[in-house]
């Protein structure tokens, strides 16, 4: 506490930074009972949960992010250590990994849901703090894998009740097959960039973009050739004029297309299309992006991809590995606005007091509901009844219980419907069950 | 990537900080487990979740912990603000309740699961990144709330199978009206340290403790005599030559115990314990901590208290509180040693690979297994038949799931239990109803 010049105690103004927020106990249930059930599809899947604390040391997250570096929180602990915030979940997965390598069992599965830290501009609505909630695979090169993740996010986002959500498929090898870039040039690199901007710059602005960077014009020709056909189906891409490397890149996506619908996702919700590249550089391999065709104001709201080289950073063993991100926050607000918010119970009903001589009944009962598994509150002072209530229906509560004088008297029970403001007069034994049903 | 002098590439040595760790899946698991069962319990009593951020300005969290204040994290941020990392979860509820006072409906009831930061002196085995696990009630001076807050922690340890504990609770207020210690001293506070010590020092050093602070004996001799009837029934208490006052004391706190059973728990699990004061200074009235009496060696393993002070620090109106916390990593290791850590089905059927020609029908049997609700994990590789038995059992797994060409063509399922090692074909219809028994 300070003191003004007048000598009177300053208080300190409640705030939180920009770009952090609280949840409020209505927002967070419903959050909570989100994470819950994505959870239970990544175990469905086999993936366990593993746990990395939020403090790294710098040097383990530098030289991962590119030019978004500047966005890492960094700073001295007392030992004038380097230490630094997390920025994502898979960095500390591949640090976990290259730590505990003779440990595992390969392939290593873990989900992992748990905020994040990044400096990020806040004038555009993004938050400081965030959570992600990822799935990877570490340890195998088969695309079973990466058919896997893609999958299991998918039936995750099914059980939260989105149907209608396209999966956006492709491999980054393609552009190698089809262009036969030769590796040692950046062309790889550059045309990758072009290509996840034709949906902004169209096909001319790639066109233009790649021969500025110099790409010879017969790599573009084949390149241009191969975004043509971008979201058909696989019969039309056979029947187009693509030459033998092309066609065998597209026979092994066409494999993993058939692995994820194996998995449990229907088939039109799945679409091969080239243009998908993400922005990580460490990509080697498959890249998705999952986007609701109800809501496409959210962008992407899932994604990820093969990154086999990142564990090399602190390993000789090379790892390769596939992952996937849920944007948890983009997702609840999808789910906000389709009216599928996952409802928890909270409180289901409040116990009201009224007065010393009946609360130690009022007691007894409560705890009675709450050893059957129900969710009560009860409350703790003598007030006016309309208080009481207004505080039940604050909580959320479906009903309010009632011992009286007169109901402790004959054994009964009032129960008022806070939601139809029906009241009724109940046999306690028969309580149980109707605040069940 | 750094380059060392002979030109190699120098790999990032992967490690963790002192005071930081991973929970491995296995450990992580259980964790959750407990998690989970905590806070059902705590939604079952009425608590409501509440997420604060990680992040708080530092002047927010400054002023509140006393000598502890240099063990906060805090630095500079991207911005130039002196920001902190929460060093528990009583200061940012207590910075939320301040900040939507007039939106909130009273009393507001929160629990919160969440990860604290301390820079602890690790030569101790202290973590820097712990949870805390806490529920508090703010805006009621009624002690149901205190009785409330101490039985939903105690019924949180019995559904996680712990029924051999201590719930010792006591009063601030009681050295007040024992010792009529005049407010405006110093006494109040040293008489508090001096009696938590005395299991260490004993009557005679709490003694020369007092009288070396200047402590008048006719205040000693009525603290000495009340201390004397530590752990004793209230009907001795009674017997015992008390003064009016400290009978009141005695009379209000019998009452707080009473409720504490009406909630549920046993009274042999109760009791009134005049040398409990907890270290913080923010406490004003009732305090308590609980201790495994089978597994004292991990002192109390939660505790709390009544704190009405603390949120007048960020607000003109006065709101009283009363909360409590469970240590959550010394109560994880009383549950190991107790062998009563909960457990999650984590994963529990592995269905195995036998080749290209069957796969597709393994496929097919692991989405029908994942839809029923089971947790199954699927091998991606056609490796040998061990290899495939040593990873299934590496994650736990009871099942494992068998479809070669044989069992293709009869439509049967190989199910082999990996605990008892028994093998048997059963019809695929059966499947789910056996893993399920």
């Amino acid at each position: 506490m300070l003191l003004s010049r007048k000598g009177k105690i300053m208080k300190i103004e409640p705030r939180t930074l920009k770009g952090f927020r609280d949840y409020a106990p209505s927002e967070q249930l419903a959050r909570q009972e989100m994470f819950k059930k994505i959870q239970t599809v990544f175990e469905r899947f086999g993936f366990l949960p593993l746990s990395t604390p939020v403090l790294e040391y710098k040097e383990i997250l530098m030289g991962k992010y590119g030019d978004d570096e500047k966005l890492v929180y960094s700073f001295k602990d007392n030992g004038d250590r380097d230490v630094a915030m997390r920025y994502d979940l898979t960095v500390p997965l591949a640090r976990y990994v290259a730590q505990n390598q003779g440990q595992l069992t390969y392939p290593f599965k873990r989900y992992q849901i748990a905020p994040v830290w990044r400096a990020e501009n806040t004038q555009k609505g993004r938050l400081r703090e965030f959570y992600q909630c990822d799935i990877d695979v570490v340890g195998s090169n088969s695309n079973i894998a990466d058919a896997e993740v893609m999958a299991c996010i998918c039936i995750a986002l099914q059980t939260l009740g989105i149907d209608n959500y396209e999966l956006r498929f492709n491999d980054r090898r393609i552009f190698n097959f089809l262009a036969r870039l030769p590796e040692e040039t950046n062309y790889l690199t550059d045309v990758i960039r072009a290509i996840d901007k034709i949906e902004k710059i169209g096909q001319d602005g790639v066109i233009k973009v790649l021969e500025d960077r110099g790409v010879p014009s017969v790599m573009l020709d084949r390149v241009l050739k191969f975004v043509k056909v971008i979201g058909l189906t696989n019969e039309v891409i056979s029947a187009t004029d693509l030459d033998s490397d092309s066609m065998g890149a597209v026979s092994y996506i066409s494999e993993t297309m058939k692995r994820v619908v194996a998995f449990g996702v229907p088939e039109k919700n799945v679409q091969f299309n080239q243009t998908i590249a993400r922005g990580l550089d460490y990509y080697t391999g498959t890249v998705f992006e999952i986007v609701l065709k109800d809501n496409s104001e959210f962008g992407s709201i899932a994604g990820g991809g093969r990154y086999d080289g990142l564990l090399d950073t602190f390993s000789d063993k090379s790892l390769p590995a596939v992952g996937g991100s849920i944007g948890i926050d983009r997702l609840f607000e999808a789910l906000e606005s389709l009216g599928k918010v996952p409802t928890a119970p909270g409180v289901e009903v409040v116990a009201l007091n009224l007065g010393t001589t009946t609360f130690p009944e009022v007691l007894r009962v409560t705890a009675e509901l709450r050893g059957a598994g129900v969710n009560v509150d009860v409350y703790y002072d003598e007030a006016k009844m309309e208080k009481q209530f207004k505080y039940a229906e604050s909580k959320g509560a479906k009903w309010a219980v009632i011992i009286g004088e007169e109901e402790q008297k004959s054994g009964t029970v009032k129960l008022k419907n806070l939601q139809t403001r029906e009241q009724m007069e109940v046999q306690e034994s028969e309580l149980l069950r109707i605040i069940k049903s």
